[in-house]
């Protein structure tokens, strides 16, 4: 079926509600970076999820800004536009078409029972969930099916995320012809970074983060006064080493595993003080951020060229969709002929 | 707002499920032919909403003959597409767009409230709905709003119909600023005519229907087997004339009231058999059938107009679509550049 694809195709992406962080590049992140010479990557701006739960004026106009960050997010920490698309969800209304008539294979119940909806719901204490909300992971369905995707990325334990997913395809094939792959769950290998507050992962609305866009003197002051161990009074008192965010943090980014180890014993025994341990931590982050740093100024001075950089990744994503909506519709026995009407 | 429309603007239609009847032109064509001459009249062959209920293979296949059928009746009763605007809903890709929007506005237990979703899980025996069913409400209200729809024509009592869409029309200009009229409903003279089953209304499952594509002889063979008054037996039985649908068809399309009334008064008697009435009702119907036949003809000979007449009727309102779906993405702060991309 994707005979003249070379390689397989991964969708994957991100809401643009705000700067990614270091729990992100744990994450994701560091994974998309590994994944785009092997894979054929494209990298959803989801702006229309972020209707779904926000759709006050206040919370789209920060959008382009949001948008303009996160590109500088990913091309910092070495998304390359030349190996992958980076695109924009709501500039590719193809989707929201396609979206439309997966909705037709779908019933209420079982949008209403997807984990990750019900989560979202008791995050932000939604009682009464908009449509949007219950169409999104249909929508999610739809911009995965729209590139043809493989392979989605997901976090341990989140294969359920893609479950929808797999249904429609294989509705949608079994009514119509075969169209779509049934996409698989890629599991990364990306952890959880705790909150700098101790709570077990980073999040925005908590403010327990550390940017990939802080510069050294936030991280400093972040790193300062991040939670450790918290019955550890004095610097000689024997402390926990599991679970304390500053070993998790130096065990994720620092490279001299000898010397962490080393650390690790001393603050376990109570022969070297939180401060001495925290100093290591800034220059461990220092170290990781520094090339990324370095690279977003790169970016940040050349506005044009973010623009371009999205303009492209989005007309290549549009280009894509438009071709696999026609399949979609052509299959269906529909009319495809609006795409060149007017 | 419409400062620059010269007419009030309407949006009606109908599904493109099977021929239209005489019901159909008692209830709104009959309306329709006199309301474009007043208004500006948007015609929708709604055929993304049949799918809400039906997304087989099958029914999809029989849409194209049911749009070209539907466009022949339209025709014929004397819609004139030099007044007014027919097109195929799934031929404007904007006002999906737009009922995506809106669907970030209406909660899911407010769409579960619509009456009208209501009565065809009903009819249909639906015990899930589809999540596009649930949708679908959304859905024609961005039908109506995508074209600025000042009024609806609806049936007595049909009211609610396009609540919702007044509801999301309020709500949008709340948060984003006046784009939207507020529709109303225009309750239609129209009234309901019985099946020739005596039924109280003409449906195509059931059968019990006089199409406006009928020829004379199915017409006659039809009334010839009609439900009269089923008490009585023999012609010098007095009979009932209220609810007897030959009369009620008699009313309804019968130009000569006089002479009506003299069939009545001697079937309330007694003195005029069943047959007699009927052969009446069949050259009354004849008459009023007659032109709409001639018409449908010239039409049929003709399917490069019909298919003219729909494809540049879609492109009007694909403009129109375009034109509002823009402005309410500026109204929001989204960036509208889509429909030129690519």
């Amino acid at each position: 079926m994707n005979n003249t694809k070379q390689k397989k195709r991964i969708l994957t992406g991100d809401r643009p509600t705000g700067p990614l962080h270091l729990g992100h590049f744990i994450g994701t992140l560091k994974n998309r970076v590994r994944l785009q010479s092997e894979y054929d990557c494209y990298f959803i701006i989801a702006d229309l999820h972020t209707l779904t739960t926000s759709p006050s004026k206040d919370n789209i106009k920060k959008l382009d800004q949001n948008i303009k960050d996160l590109i500088l997010d990913y091309l910092s920490v070495g998304i390359d536009p030349k190996k992958s698309v980076i695109y924009r969800q709501s500039l590719v209304p193809e989707v929201v078409y396609l979206s439309l008539l997966f909705s037709m294979l779908t019933t209420v119940a079982r949008c209403q029972r997807v984990p990750s909806l019900k989560e979202v719901m008791h995050d932000l204490h939604i009682k009464k969930p908009s449509l949007g909300l219950l169409t999104y992971p249909v929508l999610q369905a739809a911009d995965i099916l729209m590139v043809k995707g493989d392979l989605v990325p997901v976090g341990k334990d989140q294969e359920s995320h893609i479950e929808l997913t797999r249904e429609i395809a294989k509705t949608f094939n079994r009514l119509y012809g075969e169209v779509f792959p049934i996409p698989k769950a890629l599991i990364g290998e990306g952890g959880i970074l705790p909150g700098t507050d101790g709570q077990s992962k980073m999040s925005k609305s908590i403010g327990n983060c550390i940017y990939l866009s802080d510069d050294a003197f936030t991280v400093e002051k972040k790193v300062m006064s991040m939670y450790t161990d918290p019955n550890r009074i004095k610097a000689t008192d024997p402390g926990k080493v599991e679970g304390n965010p500053v070993f998790v943090y130096l065990d994720a980014f620092g490279k001299d595993k000898e010397k962490i180890k080393d650390y690790k014993d001393r603050y376990q025994k109570g022969t070297v003080g939180d401060v001495e341990v925290k100093k290591y931590l800034i220059s461990v982050l220092d170290s990781f951020l520094s090339p990324i740093r370095k690279k977003r100024a790169i970016y940040e001075k050349n506005p044009a060229l973010i623009e371009k950089i999205l303009k492209e990744g989005t007309k290549k994503a549009r280009l894509e969709a438009k071709k696999v909506l026609n399949e979609a519709l052509l299959a269906m026995g529909l009319d495809p002929s609006f795409p060149s009407l007017g």
